[in-house]
Order: C-alpha cells, then sequence, then structure tokens
C-alpha cells in the first residue's frame, strides 16, 4: 500500500493578522486511495472514532471571528492520527474504542514509514512552516487545537461540554478556563475528558513547546456541534472566550 | 535580499542502519548569494564566528566508523545559525564575539522570514523528516550534534577539551561523559563551555525532545582538530565514547 502520492494540510485564512493559529488535526473523514476506507462500515467512516465531527466547523467560525489562520487534516485520523508521534499505536490504531479497524490490523514498518511520509510529514512540516516564518516576521503566534469528543465513551456518559487540555505550559489553558466560566453557561473542566498523561498533546509538544509558544487544546463534546448551526453557535460562544484568554497571557506577559 | 532560493541540508550515509543520527548545524563557512559575505574580511569568513572549524570532519569520521546517517548545514551560522529559532538574536547575530556583522545590523521582518524560508526551514524539515521516517520504521534514533569551539573566547583561554551538553534529558550526556573519563585523557566536563541555559539546545529541544529520543550534544575545542589528521585522529578516540554511552543507554532502557 506505499504511496508515493502526498497529502498536505489545508490552509484557510493565510493572511490573518491575529496572533492565533488554528489547529484542527481530526477535520476529515476523508478515507483516499492507496489506503481506501481499511475495511470499515460507511456508519463507522461517519462515526467519531474516523474524525471529530463538528470540530472543523467551529475552528472556521472562530478563525473568522478572530482574524486567525486555520489549519486542517486532508484525511481521517485512522489512517494517520496527526495528533500521535509515529511510533505511537494511537498514530495508525489497530482498534478505537470498541471497534476494530481491519486495515490496521498489522501494519509493517514499511507501511508505517509510507504513511508518515505521505500524511504525517506534510502535516507536520507545514504546519512548522506556518509558525516558524510567523516567529520570524514577530507576530508571536498563539497555538490553538480545535477537537471534538463523544458524549458517551465505553458505554459512560461524559458530563463536560467543554474541556481545555495544557501540555508544559499551563497559563493560556487556564486563561481560557477562567474566560470560559465567566463568560458561559458550559460545564467547562481542566485536562478534561482527558490530559496530556494520556498522550493527547503531540502536535503543542512539537509545534509550540520548542519555540516557548502559548499553547492549548480545546476539547468540545461533539453532541453540541453536530449541526451547522449548533457549531456556528459555538463558535459565537467560544470566541470571546479565546480573545479574553489571549488578552490575560499578554497582560500576564507585560507583568513579568 | 529576499531570496525564493533553498538551501537544503546535505545528508550523507543515508542508508545507514544505525541508531545514531549525527548532526552538524555550522559545518559551512559557505557565504552564497543573495547574501555574500555579508561585510565580512576573508580571515573573519574563516574563523569560529562564522562555522564550527573541523566539526564536519570530525563528524564524517563518527558516522564511517558508527554505521551512522550524518546531516549538516550547506551555509554559514552567520546568514543562519540552524540551532537557533527564528526569533533569537543568535540567528541572524548582529556581533559575534568580538566581531561585528555588518550585513546583520539590521535585518528587518521581512528579510528574517526569507532567510527563515531560504535556509532554516529547509534544514528543520529535512532532520525532521529523516528523523521521523526512522522513527516510523522503528530504528528508535538517537540525536548527536557535533560542535566545535574556539580557546579562546574574549580573550580568556579555555581550559576544557570536550564538553557534553545536554537538555532536558540528561542521560546520554552523562553516559558519553562517563564513556570519554574511562577511555580519553580528554579535559572533558558536562555542560561547558556552556549549557542549555545559554540557549545552546535549539536542535535538541525541536527535534529529539518531543519524540522522547536521547540526545546530546558534543563540543570538541577546535585546535583539537585544526588539521584532517587530527580530526581523523578526534574521531578514532570519540567513536568508542559513543559506542559506550549507547551500549549503557540501551542497558539503562531494557533494565527500567
Amino acid at each position: 500500500m506505499a504511496s508515493a502520492e502526498s497529502f498536505p494540510p489545508v490552509v484557510e485564512n493565510v493572511g490573518a493578522k491575529g496572533r492565533l493559529v488554528l489547529v484542527c488535526e481530526h477535520a476529515s473523514n476523508h478515507f483516499p486511495q492507496p489506503w481506501g476506507d481499511l475495511g470499515l462500515t460507511p456508519e463507522q467512516r461517519a462515526a467519531h472514532i474516523a474524525w471529530d465531527p463538528g470540530a472543523l466547523q467551529v475552528a472556521r467560525g472562530l478563525a473568522q471571528r478572530l482574524d486567525a489562520v486555520l489549519i486542517h487534516a486532508p484525511v481521517s485520523r485512522l489512517i494517520y492520527d496527526l495528533n500521535r508521534a509515529p511510533d505511537m499505536k494511537g498514530a495508525m490504531p489497530a482498534r478505537s474504542e470498541i471497534h476494530d479497524i481491519p486495515g490496521n490490523a498489522a501494519i509493517p514498518p514499511e507501511e508505517r514509514a509510507a504513511r508518515t511520509r505521505a500524511v504525517y510529514l506534510p502535516w507536520t512540516n507545514g504546519l512548522h512552516n506556518l509558525l516558524a516564518t510567523r516567529i520570524a516576521l514577530g507576530l508571536a503566534p498563539v497555538v490553538v487545537t480545535v477537537h471534538s469528543f463523544t458524549p458517551i465513551f465505553h458505554g459512560r456518559p461524559r458530563a463536560v461540554e467543554f474541556g481545555v487540555i495544557h501540555d508544559a505550559d499551563a497559563s493560556l489553558a487556564v486563561a481560557i478556563l477562567g474566560a470560559a466560566h465567566k463568560l458561559t453557561r458550559l460545564n467547562v473542566e481542566l485536562n478534561s475528558p482527558y490530559s496530556a498523561a494520556d498522550d493527547v498533546t503531540h502536535t503543542l509538544r512539537l509545534q509550540a513547546t520548542p519555540y516557548g509558544l502559548p499553547n492549548a487544546m480545546l476539547e468540545i463534546r461533539n453532541d453540541l456541534i453536530s449541526t451547522a448551526a449548533a457549531a456556528e453557535r459555538m463558535a459565537e460562544t467560544l470566541a470571546p472566550v479565546l480573545n479574553m484568554g489571549l488578552t490575560e497571557i499578554q497582560k500576564q506577559a507585560k507583568a513579568s
């Protein structure tokens, strides 16, 4: 199944002047050749195991409201999960929640390398190019990844509606949490429904931490953004939250 | 001076099977167009401010002896210092030790971005491609950067002959230090003549730490490798040192 084809990220709003760089690793449930459907049913390919439903719509709504550039994935996370390093099981998972992924049952090293070259490297290099160029221009980028999560996982309902997750630097996540408490009625939690300890912060570790860029990972419960109108309302709710979070860390930076 | 031209890294021994990936950010004192000599004299362009004399020869000798891939820079560190992020002053320094760099006196943001695109991004992406592909193949890469330093800095002589510098993960540096004490008569020191606190570990932070790859930065006093024969002798001395260091961290990994 090795392929010379390359699946670069999609970049929108590239001329944006704001500090915010929005990242959507699980934007797509596209299953292109040479991999195809990996043996999954249409229902499985539409479910949260294949992508983060609604996340791209919310990220687009935020990008428009906050003058932010947006970068998003072109293929399903089951072909390559762009928020995982190539040696993590979750990069090309053989099982996701309660579903076996037949096309990922036994991936030989050469095929792992082929998917890494075709999907992971164009993505990581594309995001890195965006960030490093903005750093060089003095635009002081801030990295925020936008995700959604399933309301029921392994049969158990999740009460949290909006999770804010941090890696080494908690400052932006804590500022966003505070703003969400002030400005919204969402059930908001820090490092929920999972945290850096679950290896879900690869993008932040790779792209933000080495440059000292403020960063956070947003998780929205997907039943709250299951229609285009609902996703638009969520962007309307969260845009001032992100804005207040950014203002807060800028205040802290000036004071220190 | 903005340029669309790209200066990718040079990769040697790309089919090497060993874990070691040798990196030489300051291998070159080449000053290509569109930047040219930056207003420097031939003597300045041959001095340690422009590159790390002897480092590439030692790295090549190590690559041959240890079945290691080697990646090295194609242009002088005064055009872009590949061991610095684009917002660090040292990336395109206006002054280095006791020398003003006329061509770097006042670099506008657009020119900083142009050098970042032309030199820094092809380098960082090239090294990242090499490492991520090897990670995907299960080769468990180990990153070692090879540098040299001037015996007299700001008029003061330096006694240390071989410095081993670490970033967040000290394990490989400490193992190499122990091996150098056992196997050589060099004056060896940890985190000397400088350390991560001096912002000299950008490559390790960006390329090794996010993937949990063992890593270290080697610094060799350049008067000890000032001829091809001397550099070859140094590679002959250091190859078993690196080998013993690698064996030590493999033992530790198995025990843990």
